[in-house]
């Protein structure tokens, strides 16, 4: 009897694995990196602190995440969040209290009316099928700045929207369809939760990373993980199938992949994956993110009374701050998002330029003890070979009418997962991990 | 002294391999398909007819084609073009003449106010820096489709354009950004030439078939093609370039690589790619297109006043239909386009549905002799792995104005051609051929 295999050992491969393994089905696992986690990396800097480079919250709703944690004797803390947060606008910083930032009246208004729009469209798709909404082609033929344009009658309330926005979708918003955001926020919940860290998506991070989630997870099949495995070929039979890379081949029975959409189009299939499938993950791309981080012997900004939460305009590099300390804030991390356009623009910097540039704007906010850090780190998601981007794909205007959910239905003896095959949570590990356990049932079901 | 390379032998591989011949300078090709002329191809059928697969037609403004054609001996007929249209609204069969399908005079109206408005728009965009018009956010942030239901106030005007207008781009046109549809109308002269066949982009056939140019062009260095050279790696030293594939390797000093976009994902390259372009390559994606083929043994619809053309609403399965015969009229083909969500749902079926719903609707149109045609064959160019659909790659929306003309900027020893980047005549063969000889001037200018 052939194995199953899993191709991928990120969340939503560890899940399936995790699922696989409690059934008490064979199976092995092929990962290209040297490590468990995909888009979650936490790394240790100086044997004293860590920084969680990748996806590191997680919030109500997303159950499965909670429920991992408590299996696998991980706590979890609240994300700092007290205290005054700056908006800088205009090249002018205001320190505001609560979700409102202080501007004018008239955009305060067009902000939440923005929002509550936004919100009321996505209630009303159709639920896992964005693409049958009487709207749908309307909405995926425009990008979700196009709708922001149209509905910001002020310049600060789009100027306040747009940096939000985009660190929710890790993209231009003019690149993503709005259709393809609203099912986002829908796959969300709402988009209260997905902009918030009270009762949102940023409420808790697990104390000592989110690493250890993977590492635990994967613990009790260690054995069954082949690192350093990039597969290039998957072939197809009758009775099974062959998947291969430089210097190995494997046969198994029937697989799971789950990797990023974009790193599927590198592998060579044969039979041909089917054409409506090639055709779609032509279309899909990856956000485009960087994490960019300060660690600090205490997280001082805190005396001063501020959060360590910044929101800025595009003349500024970074389109949010958060303060990013360990549980006991026995250390201080403040970590700038810098996302899509501002990405291109900070990373083509040589390193030290870029440590220049991040510590000046660390300093803008927070006084020149920010300009002292006992280290300095970022890190460029969209350069990793292994993941194409962070934090997931992005559909643009005319896919999901076009294509559907081509993205999740099997072919033969392969099933498909990750967190973009999630109709729940889809870019958040929550979304990989639901992804992972729907592919594990799938493949169960076939034994 | 190593000799350049060219990675692609379609037009604009050709075009530039021709290019460094006439320069004296020595140089190889390697090609993955076992025949030059890439998405050129014209199939030889039952020893009696050809049929142009590919790209088929030139026309005014197109002048490197016409002198290539001259200088290879080739002569050039005009495509048939006379007689009554058809256009099929809503189940209803109408015959007209010239441009102007007979339908409402409002719907009329309309249509050429849209036509003009996008001609100017066209117009009005900075030359060869799309991105930088004034409006390049706004036309960015919207798909063409958006654009054209807002202009559109009767529905037969919605669905008289539609087909036109997909069977230039190729693609659905909500997958599409205005400001791109803006730039390939520029690149292209005017929206009126793109459309038509009098004094227009469809003008003219070459006698016999395109890809003998594509045979003529390459036979002066012929035995320089290396033919089933699939290209997997590319390494770049201080001293050149390493080039290889399954069972192969070369170096070169230089080199140009001339195929689509989406295909250069596939290679893997050392150092890696700059990361814009990178992230520019997940974006872009091919237009997707079949030909739909009956060859009669004389083209029957002439002597019932008929030139042919068709155009049909979205509920029929294809776009729009030419008179493809040969230049003699010695027999008849007819040629339909079948275009995106209509490819996906054509190509879906079997090869004899697929025969029956062609002739069913070739007889619609042109009565019972088109039931009985000599030969039927239909050819779907999204399934051809070494093109990945055609016409060409689509720009969707947000790229333009984020990745501006990443694609043709040079790196290290690598120049790129393809008709993507040229920006006169993207798409066409004209600008495959343009693109090949900048990138053959630019190697040059290196030597």
């Amino acid at each position: 009897m052939l194995p199953a295999m899993i191709i991928g050992a990120g969340f939503s491969g560890l899940a399936a694995a995790h699922a696989l393994n409690k059934a008490g089905k064979k199976f092995i696992v092929l990962e290209a990196r040297n490590r468990v986690g995909g888009r979650v990396f936490t790394q240790p800097v100086q044997d004293t602190y860590y920084l969680d480079l990748g996806g590191q919250w997680i919030g109500p709703g997303q159950h499965r995440m909670y429920e991992l944690a408590r299996e696998h004797n991980l706590q979890w803390f609240e994300t700092y969040n007290t205290g005054k947060n700056i908006i800088d606008l205009n090249g002018r910083i205001r320190t505001y209290s609560g979700l409102i930032p202080k501007i004018d009246p008239l955009s305060l208004v067009n902000i939440q009316w923005v929002l509550t729009r936004l919100e009321s469209m996505a209630k009303r798709l159709p639920p896992d099928k964005p693409w049958t909404t009487p709207r749908a082609f309307t909405y995926d033929g425009i990008s979700l700045d196009y709708f922001l344009r149209k509905k910001c009658f002020t310049r600060n309330a789009y100027q306040v929207l747009r940096p939000g926005l985009e660190t929710v979708y890790a993209c231009n918003l003019n690149e993503l369809s709005l259709l393809h955001a609203l099912f986002y926020i829908q796959s969300g919940n709402n988009l209260n939760t997905l902009l918030s860290i009270e009762n949102g998506a940023q409420q808790h991070r697990i104390i000592g990373g989110m690493q250890q989630l993977a590492e635990r997870m994967a613990a009790p099949f260690r054995e069954c993980i082949h690192f350093n495995h990039a597969v290039t070929n998957i072939v197809q039979d009758d009775t099974g199938v062959t998947v291969s890379g430089n210097n190995f081949s494997y046969r198994a029975s029937r697989i799971i992949i789950a990797i990023p959409p974009v790193l599927i189009r590198n592998i060579h299939f044969e039979p041909s994956l089917p054409l409506l499938r090639q055709q779609l993950l032509q279309k899909l791309f990856m956000g485009r993110v960087g994490k960019v981080f300060g660690i600090y012997r205490t997280p001082f900004w805190r005396k001063y009374g501020f959060s360590g939460q910044v929101v800025t305009d595009e003349q500024q590099p970074f389109q949010v701050f958060f303060d990013s300390s360990p549980a006991d804030g026995s250390y201080g991390v403040l970590l700038a998002f810098c996302i899509a356009v501002r990405a291109q623009q900070f990373f083509s910097l040589s390193q030290t330029e870029r440590k220049n540039m991040a510590l000046q704007h660390f300093s803008r906010y927070f006084g020149e003890e920010a300009l002292h850090p006992e280290y300095y780190t970022d890190h460029c998601w969209a350069d990793e070979a292994w993941s194409g981007g962070c934090y997931a794909a992005v559909y643009p205007t005319g896919t999901w009418t076009s294509f559907q959910d081509e993205l999740m239905k099997p072919f033969g003896n392969i099933h498909w997962a990750g967190t973009e095959t999630s109709k729940a949570w889809y870019g958040y590990i929550e979304g990989a991990v639901r992804a992972g356990e729907r592919a594990a049932a799938e493949l169960l079901s076939h034994s």
